[in-house]
């Protein structure tokens, strides 16, 4: 589907904790997220770019040596190749990702 | 820059009417816009997918056959090929919009 409304699309559990909708073009994939509180991917990496925005709640990222706490409206960009991983704390977070469909080495 | 705070960055003009900052990775291309008031792109199509999200303000966008006003906290996916174009009314909207760097045919 062309547009999504983020208040009220249906999600369904991608991993436990985490909620999702994706939508696969040619070259892009765009992951809609609700991560819930308290969990955490401690880090990895990828030969492709990956970016995007948090929409609501709190997000602690890393990307390389830069470590920051981001609020809604705050976006990222990850490198391709740079390592980089989040955490949430209280309250639920959700964001809007894109990346690569396939690595572009 | 890893990190965009879209509430206090510093745009440059892109277009007449379009404030933007870009940040360019191996395969995307992220893009902060503010589009002024009234104005439009009557369409066109490139050989990749193109994707985002508005963040304020109202924006109308068509992609193949549809055609929806989008308002904030809701996003796009254009397939790539795909004819799309868009049109902003009495104020300015936000965008955080992504695509390939490089056309990937």
């Amino acid at each position: 589907m062309a547009f999504w409304n983020l208040g009220t699309m249906e999600l369904k559990e991608f991993r436990p904790g985490i909620m999702s909708k994706a939508e696969f073009g040619a070259n892009l994939i765009m992951v809609f997220m609700e991560i819930g509180a308290k969990k955490e991917d401690t880090g990895h990496r990828h030969p492709f770019d990956q970016c995007g925005v948090v929409l609501e709640g709190q997000i602690e990222m890393f990307i390389g040596q830069e470590r920051k706490l981001l609020d809604s409206n705050e976006s990222y960009f990850i490198p391709s190749g740079e390592q980089h991983g989040w955490k949430t704390f209280e309250r639920p977070v959700k964001v809007l990702d894109i990346s690569l469909k396939q690595p572009q080495i």
